[in-house]
């Protein structure tokens, strides 16, 4: 009931706030942001048509038109279904009336990471969750999470990319198993934090085993985003890193593969 | 003749460099550059169905799959024509064998931005180019080309994207007219200087009239991307500022839509 309640609550409260409003919030907070860097992190896989989705299904599909040697140039047609390889969740993803992609405002794409890392449970445990205390140990090394950070989990899933079966890792009864944000530590971070997106090295949000998506509907219905299947976070400091999210401006649509980098001092 | 040879000499050195040794070059003159921001301008338009193309065709359709009100959450199919929107050519664009999308590294996609104004010109030449002197009187302002950079032509050019057909500009005999970088600028960014890409905020590298595309040939054969369809370079200093390529991972593609950000003291 508790849980049904806070749901049908952040869905209105992402139905009232409107596009405008979100962008005005975002320039605000990104005005008082200083940012510095040297070096460039790589978090996104390359994308290939028989890269893993969540659906199981086909994600990509390249089809050549024109081609060097006959025409002169070449290019091709992408036939891509929106949350395919490393890829934002748009809040229409799971709301009609959500933002889409074109319109989160760039400075909500550029944002303090927080790498919050559960390797060491993931040993013992796939299905492995974000906990509340994860985030208060980040804390207590690092101090509050950064005011409209990206907090990504880091479970080390991305080492199993080059094998799908293992990266989906479906069990006998056609139950997915890999980690992700437990609900508790999703609505810890959309109530008491002020946090812009959430991020994770696996196929989605939260984790394997979960059928009704109440990570997503959280988080979604607050109006933030979500990014899935981040690598490379072992290369990237839990704290001080700057991530951008190269979120492609498509217009009207619920997400999309993203270049993601993190600008590293 | 001089044009002919030089295309060929650049043909065959872009076929030489392969992705390895490009990637560890740019490593090295990444690890030297320190950058520090505190503002995001979006450089990307929104991407419509009827974004105008430069082949004068359709550059994307959107399919829905599933639906929030139906199916719970929702998700498209793009049809995308990789040369859409804002976007980069890779090398592949016009060599079978040049670098593709994918393998471009990542801090090539993070580079000195330099903006080459010439919207003076503009108003009386809309086939207007950017020339050598464009160059020196920008470096005689701002000191030399930072290494790495990319060197992006304001035109203002992308104030008619609401209208496509003043966009395109076609003529009564079917030849388009818009600015872009002329070959010995080029040549001469390619040769004499050290930078990584060029982009304009037009449909193209090279001015509307162009039949052969030398500027592409030239400048993608070296083994340098582009960018094509930028906007607000107004509100970008014309030293200084970082740029950002969110360019999709797509592998083995000649180019594709990306989200592209100058990060701004």
């Amino acid at each position: 009931m508790r849980e049904l309640s806070r749901r049908s609550l952040l869905r209105g409260s992402a139905l009232a706030a409107t596009s405008a409003s979100l962008a005005a919030i975002a320039v605000e907070s990104a005005a008082a942001r200083q940012a510095s860097f040297s070096r460039v992190i790589d978090l996104s896989h390359p994308i290939v048509e028989d890269f893993p989705t969540y659906w199981g299904g086909k994600g990509l599909e390249i089809e050549p038109v024109w081609q060097v040697d006959r025409d002169g140039f070449a290019l091709n047609i992408w036939h891509l279904w929106e949350h395919t390889g490393t890829h934002l969740d748009a809040p229409r993803h799971y709301y009609a009336n959500g933002l889409s992609l074109e319109a989160i405002p760039a400075s909500d794409l550029v944002v303090p990471l927080a790498i919050i890392d559960i390797t060491s449970r993931v040993v013992d445990n796939e299905d492995a969750e974000v906990l509340p205390q994860d985030i208060l140990a980040w804390e207590a090394r690092n101090g509050p999470l950064p005011a409209g950070c990206c907090a990504v989990m880091r479970s080390g899933w991305d080492s199993r990319i080059a094998d799908p079966l293992r990266y989906r890792n479906v069990d006998a009864a056609g139950t997915m198993h890999f980690p992700g944000f437990g609900l508790e530590a999703a609505a810890f971070l959309a109530e008491q934090r002020q946090v812009t997106g959430i991020g994770s090295d696996t196929l989605s949000l939260e984790y394997g085993p979960s059928r009704d998506f109440p990570v997503h509907l959280l988080w979604l219905g607050a109006g933030h985003w979500g990014l899935e299947n981040l690598t490379n976070l072992a290369d990237v400091p839990e704290s001080g890193a700057t991530l951008v999210v190269g979120a492609p401006k498509v217009s009207s649509a619920t997400g999309g593969p993203s270049r993601v980098f993190a600008l590293v001092a």
